[in-house]
């Protein structure tokens, strides 16, 4: 229930597949428990392209993609104590969840039982209300929805550890990578370059896994120990049984029982990008090394909080391409190619 | 090298889908470390249908199959000393293996980094000899792959538990089945059978899931507190997030997404059954629950003296129907058509 509104200048897409145009959406006044943020800036994550595209059936338009938020707080209701008008914060890809089923209480809202309200594309407990993400002025939240950006890291870089951060950094916590683990990234895209950050800083070695050598010298001064073009076959089959853990953020259907060779026993891979399509798992791929093929999607808010704060520990934060809100059309053509270094991120000033 | 050779009766098929026929293979004098075994009873696995029928595309004719294999010791070698003759014991998938790498170390010899040297449609170590099966009179293996079965249990309804058996308790004690655990176990055939009665030992709320409603008394009676006909749709509608840990030993193509939806958060399925295709599997039964799919092999011969003595401390055997040699043809064509309950098992008296 929207008492008062507030007008909100946004970029929307109006249709599946349509150009994102400037559009209005209006945000409701905090209410005792919510906060409302003045976004800086906002990620460009390849599911908006997914989502814009309705490449996953579930579209509404209009659409305001973006769930990769940074800014400042302008105002607070009531009821919230851990934050304060001023404070950098970001927001990630949910804006609620139940907040009492045994996900929730466990501290992962991202498997709620009920369901986690996504930060676009979605609707609001509420039942009718539409959620419109970042790619816009301002956005009111449930405190438990924030989360801190540590001091001294940048707010543009910081944007994308919102979605590729948490998302690659909570499967490499919780299939334990660190010191004495082979870790492979598959994919240097937003989610790829993170992962190969998150996973070096963690102590793990690290091999990137992309398909031309293009992108080598990044990944290595990633932290990346070892590099792995697709295109060199040889190098493929040196890599036989290698790791204990794969994230692969491509999940494309042609190369998944290759990687799967690539993992030691009891070997896990994980995926993290969702493309839409069913991928074709041969049963002797798992059995004759107890292996196992996994998913997982962002993580709860308190690791989401621990993220931020190992990266700020660590130095880590996005490589990243800043551009104005006008330069979104032409960035998702460019991101369709896999052609940025290594997230673009709109700054929201441009829209202003 | 085969110094000394016994001459040794046996059924073989001679060349891929032909029926089993009176065969004589050779087995070797006891080395040092070898125990000659008097076969009494041999289990006909699933896998010995696929085998004889080419389906994995690594046949070799003419196989002699069986892998189900219980009997008594008739001589050991000068160095043999966990073992006598007289005693009581089974041979299960695997006569060998390097027995020096990390797996074999671990007591994990069925992922051994070299090879394990299957019981029959294999070579040994010296790369030359194959190896035949327990559709014959004795056969000699290297003491490592000897277990002893319990005093009170019958050795036909033993034999099963070298294969069946071993493959499902060691998925179910991998990935933690016992008290508060609810399981689900897919197909009741040979494997199936054994994972209801181990998962309800173990202290886990056993569900088997069927294609009919034709198993449910057995079911039950095997320990399962449910029964699911996936004929019924509405009971797959009910079962969706079920399930800890679900042991399929069907792994059809068409239901893997089914299966994987009635998994909880962080639910695992495990492959124990191997189809011949690959199984389309679509990233998103995985990814929102953070679900795994994975396989596994047999088990370590620790872990089938384990799995033995705790059949023994609680009663457990296989539900078998004992055939002569001379019906073997027949049973395969039963096994077929799943008419089985739930293991044939051939008495080797018949063949002698």
């Amino acid at each position: 229930m929207i008492k008062t509104a507030i007008k909100t200048k946004a970029y929307a897409a109006n249709g599946s597949g349509q150009e994102l145009k400037s559009f209005e959406v209006q945000r409701r006044e905090p209410g005792p428990s919510d906060i409302l943020i003045d976004i800086k800036f906002c990620g460009v994550c390849h599911s908006d392209l997914h989502q814009v595209h309705n490449e996953w059936g579930i579209s509404n338009f209009p659409m305001v993609p973006g769930h990769e938020i940074t800014g400042i707080i302008t105002k607070i209701g009531e009821r919230v104590t851990r934050f304060k008008p001023g404070d950098r914060v970001g927001v990630g890809c949910m804006v609620d969840s139940c907040k009492e089923c045994k996900s929730c209480k466990d501290g992962l809202e991202q498997y709620c039982e009920k369901r986690m309200v996504l930060t676009y594309n979605d609707i609001e407990l509420d039942g009718k209300t539409p959620t419109y993400g970042g790619y816009s002025e301002r956005i009111t939240v449930h405190e438990r929805f924030v989360v801190r950006i540590p001091d001294d890291m940048p707010l543009d870089k910081a944007a994308p550890l919102l979605c590729a951060g948490i998302t690659t950094y909570s499967p490499l916590m919780h299939w334990k990578a660190g010191p004495g683990k082979a870790v492979a990234v598959v994919g240097l895209g937003g989610l790829g370059h993170m992962a190969v950050k998150l996973a070096n800083a963690m102590g793990a070695s690290v091999t990137a896994i992309s398909r031309s050598a293009n992108k080598k010298t990044d990944a290595i001064a990633m932290g990346a120990k070892e590099y792995l073009a697709t295109s060199d076959s040889s190098a493929i089959e040196k890599a036989q049984e290698r790791f204990d853990l794969i994230i692969n953020t491509v999940s494309s259907a042609a190369d998944m029982n290759t990687y799967l060779g690539m993992l030691k026993r009891d070997g896990v891979m994980v995926l993290v990008g969702a493309p839409s399509e069913a991928l074709p798992v041969h049963p002797f791929s798992l059995i004759p090394k107890r292996r196992s093929l996994a998913g997982s999607t962002i993580g709860g808010m308190r690791e989401t909080q621990e993220m931020l704060d190992f990266c700020g520990k660590h130095l880590i934060a996005a490589d990243i391409e800043l551009i104005p809100i006008d330069k979104i059309n032409e960035a998702y053509k460019r991101l369709l190619k896999g052609d940025v270094r290594y997230r673009f991120v709109i700054d929201i000033a441009s829209l202003k």
